[in-house]
C-alpha cells in the first residue's frame, strides 16, 4: 500500500500524504487537512491552493479537494471567501492539552488489604449475573428501553418491595420505591431535596465515611455530628438539622446496632419535628449470631427514608441502589432524574437475579463465608493477640479492633511493612465530633479473594501488639 | 397445612395465626405480632403475656415466644422494662401511607407516536448486547466489580477515545474522557461544577429542551436563551454567561448546522472571557446526505466539553454517555461521582461493542433505516402536504415541518384524532426567548417500529393541512 501514497508538497508547501487508492478518500484528505491545521504547519492565515491545482498535484478528483475544503470551512478550520479563495482561519492554535494526573489518591498497592467497604470482589456470580442478563433481554418489552419511569423499571420495583419486606421488614408498594444508583446517588438525591426545602444542615454519626460528608456538603449542606456515648450514637436531639443519617442495623465503622430506646427516640424527634431520618441498611442482609434487626423504616414509613444497596451482597461496581421513600416525597426525589440514571439491563437483571432465587443463594452462600472468617479472626486474636478486642455485633463485613491506647498509627504502620493495607478507627471520625472511642482498626474482613484470606490474616496478626 | 394453624386469642385477646409445625416459627410469630401492632390490633401500650404463657397458649416453645419479643424490642416495636414486663412501644400508630399518584405526565397512549426523542427501540441489537456482555464479564478483572475509576472504566474510555477520533474528529486521550449516565447526568455534573465556580447563568439555544432547563435551574442556575436569526443561533455574545449549551452538528429541534462563522466566533468568545462552550452532540452519527460536520470540540479543547450519549445511536434505556472535558476541569467534574455512577458491566459491554466493530455496524444499519424513512416522509410531503415545509440537513432522527401560519394547534389536535402523539415546534421554544420561527411540527421519525412506520406516516400525513 505504501507504493500508493500520494504527496503534495509544491502546491501546499507542505507535505500532505493520503492513499488516493483507499476507500474514504476524502476523509482521508480531509483528516490530513485538519491535522496539519491544529498541529500549526499550516498557519492561520495561510491561502491553501485551489481545489483544481491540489487535485492535480495529488492525482484526485477535484470534487474530493473541493469536499474536504467545504467540510473543514464546515467545521471553523477554514474560511472561504468570494474573492479571497480558501484560507487556514485565522485564529490561535490551541496548545496541545496536558495530560491532567489521574485523579483521586493511588496509594502504592500493598499485596493484601483489609481496608473496609467491599465485599470479596473474586466471588461476583458472574455466570448468574450473564443468565439473568440473558433472561432480562430476552423477555424485556421494547419499551423498556426507551427513557422510562424516573423510579426506575416496575419490575424491579416489585421485586425488591417483595425481598425488603421479606427480609428487612421493609415495607412499603413499589410506587414509593425508587432505584438509584448506589448509595451516595441516593444520598444525593436526598441532599438536593433537603437542600430545595430550604434544609441547611444534615446531622450524621460521630463516626462515618468522609466520602460520605464530602457529598453532602458539595451538594450545599452542612454536616453535624450526632452526640455519641458508651451506647452509642445519641440520635434523639439532633438539634436544628433537618434530617439525620443513620446506620441503625449496624453502625459503620463502630458496629454496634442502635439500641431500641434511641430507635424510639430518634422517630419521636422526627414526628415532633416534621424530621426525616435517612436509614443507611448497607449490610442488612449480614447478621451471623441471630436473625437481623428489621428495618426503622417500618416503625414509621413516613419519615424514614430506607436506603439499600447491591453493593455488599453482590458488588459496588453495579452500580445499584434502592431507596423507600415517604409517599409525600416521591414526586422531589423523582424531579431530580433518580432510577433513570441506571441502565435498564442492569435493572432487569437485578429483578430478575431477585425473582428467580439467585440472589438469596448468593447472599446465604456469602454470608456463611464471611461468618466463618469473622470466627476465624476472632479466634486468632483470641490466641495471638490478647491485648486486641474485637467490638461490635457479629455482623457485616467489618469488625472494630479495640488497640492499646495510643498504638493506633504504629500498628497501622505496622501493617504496612507486613505488606497488609488497614486503616485506623480515627480516619473515620467527623472532623467536628468530640467523641474518641480511643485507638482501633476497622477491618474489612470481607475484602480480600478467598485464596489470600489465610495469609491476610496472618499479616494482620503479626503486625498487632 | 391449615390443620396445623395454632391461634392464641386467651393470652393476647386477639387472633394470632401461625404455623407451629412450620419452619421459621420465630419469623412467623415475629412478624404476625409486628403486624398486629403495626395495624393498630395490638394498640400502643398494652401488655403482652409472658413468653411462657404465650407459648403454651400457642403450643410452641417458650424460647420462640422470648426470641419473638426481643426481635421486636430491638426494633422497636415493643418494650421491655424491669418489672412492667413487655409491651407494645408508646407512640402513635403511623397511618397507612397514601398510594402517591404517578410521577411526570401520562398521556393518554395513542396507537402511533413521532414524538422525538428516542430510536426505534424495537431495534435495539439484543443478541449483539447479549455477546458483548457474555464477554465483558467472561474478561473483566476482578477489581472491575469494585468502586473504580470515577472517570469510569479505562477499557471504555480508551475505545471511546479510538471512536470519537475516528467519527466525530474528537482529539482526546483517555485521561480527559469521562464516563456518565446519559447527556442529563452529564449536564448535571457540569452544572455543580460551574456553580461551584460561582457561575450563574448558563447560555442555551432558543429552543431545544424544558426537561434540560429544568435540570439546569435544579442545579442552582439561571437559562438565559442566546439569540436566534434566521441563520440560526447567534451563539457569539452570551451576556454575562459562564457557558453556552450548544448543538452545533444538529440544533435540537430545529435542525440547523452551526454556521461556520458561528462556530468561529463562539469559540473565539469562550478564548477572549475563559468562557466554557458545552458541545451537545447527540445525534452527530447520524446524517445523509454528506459527511458529518467535525465537533467543535476539535477547534479548541481546553474549552469545549464535547457530550456523547448511546440514547440515539443504541437505546436511552442504557443511560450511557461520555464527555470529553478540558484537562483543568478533570479534577472538579470527577469530585462528583461521574463514571462510578455507570454500571460496570454495562460499560465493560460497550467497550467490547465498540471495539468488536458491532457499534459501527449497528449505526450504519440504522442510519440506512432511519435515511429511508426521512426520504419517504420529504416525498410523501410533496405529494400530499404541499404547503408544509420540510427544514434542517438531512440528518438524525427528527425533522422540523413548517406549517401555514396559525395551524400548529390544530394540526396537533387533528394528530390525536388520527391516533398519533406529535410535537408542536411551539413546546421547544424557551420561555424567554423572543425568536419565534411560526408554526411547525417536530416529527421524531426514528420513534415507530419498523411494522408501524408506514401507518403512522399515513397518520400523519391525513392531519397535516
Amino acid at each position: 500500500m505504501a507504493e500508493r501514497w500520494a504527496t503534495s508538497r509544491a502546491g501546499l508547501g507542505i507535505d500532505l500524504h493520503i492513499d488516493p487508492s483507499g476507500p474514504g478518500l476524502r476523509r482521508g484528505l480531509t483528516d490530513a487537512l485538519r491535522e496539519a491545521v491544529r498541529t500549526g504547519r499550516l498557519s492561520p492565515g495561510t491561502r491553501l491552493p485551489s481545489s483544481r491545482s491540489l487535485a492535480g498535484d495529488l492525482g484526485i478528483a477535484r470534487n474530493t479537494v473541493a469536499d474536504a475544503y467545504a467540510d473543514l470551512v464546515a467545521e471553523g478550520w477554514l474560511t472561504a471567501r468570494q474573492g479571497s479563495g480558501t484560507r487556514v482561519a485565522d485564529r490561535a492554535v490551541p496548545a496541545p492539552p496536558a495530560r491532567p494526573a489521574a485523579p483521586g489518591r493511588a496509594p502504592g498497592r500493598l499485596p493484601y488489604s483489609l481496608v473496609p467497604g467491599t465485599p470479596d470482589l473474586a466471588s461476583f456470580p458472574r455466570a448468574e449475573w450473564l443468565k439473568a442478563t440473558r433472561r432480562a433481554l430476552a423477555t424485556a418489552p421494547h419499551d423498556a428501553f426507551g427513557y422510562g419511569d424516573p423510579r426506575g423499571r416496575p419490575e424491579l420495583r416489585a421485586a425488591l418491595a417483595e425481598y425488603l419486606a421479606r427480609v428487612r421488614g421493609v415495607r412499603t408498594d413499589p410506587e414509593r420505591l425508587v432505584v438509584c444508583a448506589g448509595f451516595a446517588h441516593g444520598l444525593r438525591l436526598l441532599c438536593d431535596v433537603l437542600r430545595a426545602r430550604g434544609a441547611g444542615t444534615l446531622a450524621v454519626e460521630s463516626y462515618g465515611l468522609d466520602a460520605h460528608w464530602d457529598l453532602v456538603a458539595r451538594a450545599g449542606l452542612r454536616t453535624a455530628p450526632l452526640p455519641f456515648d458508651a451506647s452509642g450514637t445519641r440520635a434523639q436531639d439532633p438539634g436544628d438539622a433537618a434530617a439525620v443519617l443513620l446506620s441503625p442495623a449496624h453502625q459503620f465503622p463502630l458496629g454496634g446496632a442502635l439500641r431500641p430506646e434511641r430507635r424510639a427516640a430518634v422517630i419521636d424527634w422526627a414526628r415532633r419535628t416534621g424530621g426525616l431520618i435517612l436509614e443507611d441498611d448497607y449490610d442488612g442482609e449480614f447478621r451471623y449470631d441471630r436473625q437481623a434487626v428489621g428495618a426503622l423504616q417500618d416503625l414509621d414509613p413516613g419519615h424514614v427514608v430506607y436506603l439499600g444497596t447491591a453493593s455488599k451482597s453482590l458488588a459496588p461496581g453495579l452500580r445499584l441502589g434502592w431507596m423507600v421513600v415517604p409517599p409525600s416525597l416521591v414526586p422531589e426525589v423523582t424531579a431530580h432524574g433518580a432510577g433513570r440514571s441506571v441502565g435498564v439491563v442492569e435493572q432487569l437483571a437485578l429483578a430478575e437475579f431477585l425473582t428467580s432465587g439467585a440472589y438469596d443463594r448468593h447472599v446465604r452462600a456469602a454470608r456463611l463465608r464471611y461468618r466463618r472468617r469473622r470466627d476465624a479472626l476472632v479466634a486468632a486474636l483470641a490466641e495471638r493477640a490478647p491485648d486486641v478486642h474485637v467490638t461490635g455485633i457479629a455482623a457485616g463485613l467489618h469488625a472494630v479492633l479495640r488497640l492499646p491506647p495510643g498504638t493506633e498509627r504504629s500498628v497501622v504502620q505496622a501493617a504496612t511493612w507486613q505488606g497488609l493495607a488497614v486503616q485506623g478507627l480515627s480516619g473515620f471520625r467527623h472532623p467536628a465530633a468530640d467523641a474518641t472511642p480511643g485507638d482501633g482498626l476497622v477491618v474489612g474482613y470481607g475484602t480480600p479473594p478467598d485464596h489470600a484470606w489465610t495469609s491476610t490474616l496472618e499479616a494482620l496478626c503479626r503486625a498487632l501488639p
